[in-house]
């Protein structure tokens, strides 16, 4: 399904991967193995697959583009990374993490070393812009981040609040990797803000069915244990929905003070699956996904133009 | 005595210092709080200085170098806050550690914040080429300092495996400094070629004197416990010359294989101390720093290179 809409890019995404695997050839075995291993868990390559799209309107430039794409993918490499180590996760993508494997502190250097490797790989676009926008978005998400860690087990946070920890977490990087794309093939203002537009609403939409998988997906799906926000005490919005639906009585409650981990992880999977919220909560992603739509219309209409509507039913519909 | 060394510096020095401050006001209060606590520990400042002095031979431009000066130092603190998270350090500066007020996970984003922070500084050089000496930088130090994790508790390790080390992990981000500064005031490629080398072989220099004084210092004057080093299973010059002076029975021999901790780092630094060791080890570091001086020679005679010549001295001589 991904790969038929990625098919306009296809063979400069097949380009991207293969610079990305040339990331892990450094002089240190024990380096270049760490970094193997980080680089090839399989992800869906949007970030990457979005800077090549949002650069297909204009001046299409591989040699910009193709290490910005290889940039943006680094650098959310290098988040999962953080993340896991943070959250102590032991499994991601099916695979034991990082930190599982090697311990969290190395898990931390890797993720410093993905960065500086990120970073470096901006500057071969030659573009200062893009350059800072990459910069800034690091700062955005690392805040962003630490935001998270002391909203964590918080009942008290509104909407607003979901919002504004995904639109730093998730919403920040689609954005810069559209926009990058658009700066670099030289689009004019107005298109690189539509295409900055569209990767932000699209990276809300992406994370919402994010967290609603991380409810009605299989382990197996989801390639991690199913309920692992709750677990990290992250309030997403269906279990957000679930404390609006019963104030009284509630296991997410119950689990953010302090009751049984499993047993109220378990029911509050069960009573989101069996309640409208899985429904309201795609409608809210739905509306986002229709947002990035939006934002596309005044662009020359294109084969990319088509792969980014695709890709914004597509997020909305994945189960995986 | 810093303070008369940085003297032809002294106002610019204080507007890095300034921009370092203004760092902390952002957005978020409790994001304020922990960036004000890590930028105000009272650090030596010699990496920003050296900025500012490597980039006084030429074209003396502020508006570069004043922001470089940040990033250097961001930089540095960034790697400090991750040093601490990982090796669970509770006292650095005679403070507490970001990581035993925050915690560990808090510490880690930060010191990506610092990171993302020290990236965007470094683009307001509008100097592509220095960013991307930024980046693999980051890369040097981040992937030193993953190799220093295996080297833990490691009695094989010869001398060049000690030198490689502090290369990444300190000599990099001198060097960083002092050519980041020559190429921003636009010195010939000779110039930039010298003050470049004048940084690395300072920052080998200030290291092995960081290593010596961790077993000559006081705790008062270390800002943290004495004999660090030994404890985290970090083998450095000191501790590697008792090993050459006796390979059979050793204090940190034992201490490696499992041995008795308090009694083994006691009796190490005991004999370190009571040795020709500590002569030895500051006849290495003013080998480096003598290089380092050396590489000055043929760069216009003015108040900035006699301050970097008294650094060069100063590092050597200093106790804390």
């Amino acid at each position: 399904m991904l790969s038929k809409i990625y098919e306009p890019i296809r063979e400069d995404l097949a380009k991207v991967e293969g610079s990305l695997r040339s990331v892990s050839k450094v002089e240190y075995s024990w380096l270049s193995e760490m970094l193997d291993y980080s680089l090839s868990g399989g992800g869906k390559g949007i970030r990457p697959a979005l800077t090549l799209l949002a650069g297909k309107f204009y001046n299409y430039n591989l040699d910009y583009l193709q290490p910005m794409a290889v940039s943006v993918e680094l650098m959310h490499t290098a988040t999962l990374v953080h993340d896991d180590a943070i959250d102590k996760s032991l499994v991601r993508r099916g695979r034991p993490t990082i930190n599982s494997v090697w311990g969290e502190e190395r898990a931390v250097l890797l993720g410093d070393y993905l960065f500086a490797r990120a970073g470096e790989f901006a500057t071969n676009t030659q573009n200062l812009q893009v350059v800072r926008l990459f910069s800034q978005t690091l700062g955005t998400i690392s805040s962003g981040e630490l935001g998270q860690t002391l909203s964590a087990f918080r009942l008290k946070q509104t909407r607003e609040d979901y919002l504004q920890r995904i639109s730093h977490k998730t919403a920040s990087l689609f954005s810069l990797a559209t926009e990058s794309g658009a700066i670099l093939s030289q689009a004019p203002e107005k298109s690189i803000q539509m295409l900055k537009d569209y990767g932000y609403n699209l990276g809300i939409a992406f994370q919402i069915v994010d967290d609603i998988l991380d409810f009605t997906g299989t382990e197996e799906e989801l390639g991690k244990p199913v309920g692992s926000d709750l677990a990290q005490g992250t309030l997403t919005l269906p279990a957000m929905l679930l404390l609006e639906y019963y104030p009284e009585d509630n296991p997410v409650k119950r689990l953010f003070e302090n009751g049984d981990k499993q047993e109220n992880i378990r029911l509050a999977i069960e009573s989101i699956r069996n309640s409208p919220i899985i429904e309201e909560c795609f409608a809210v992603a739905a509306e986002y996904s229709g947002r990035a739509r939006k934002r596309l219309e005044q662009l020359p209409d294109n084969t990319s133009r088509q792969a980014l509507v695709n890709l914004a039913d597509y997020i909305i519909t994945r189960r995986k």
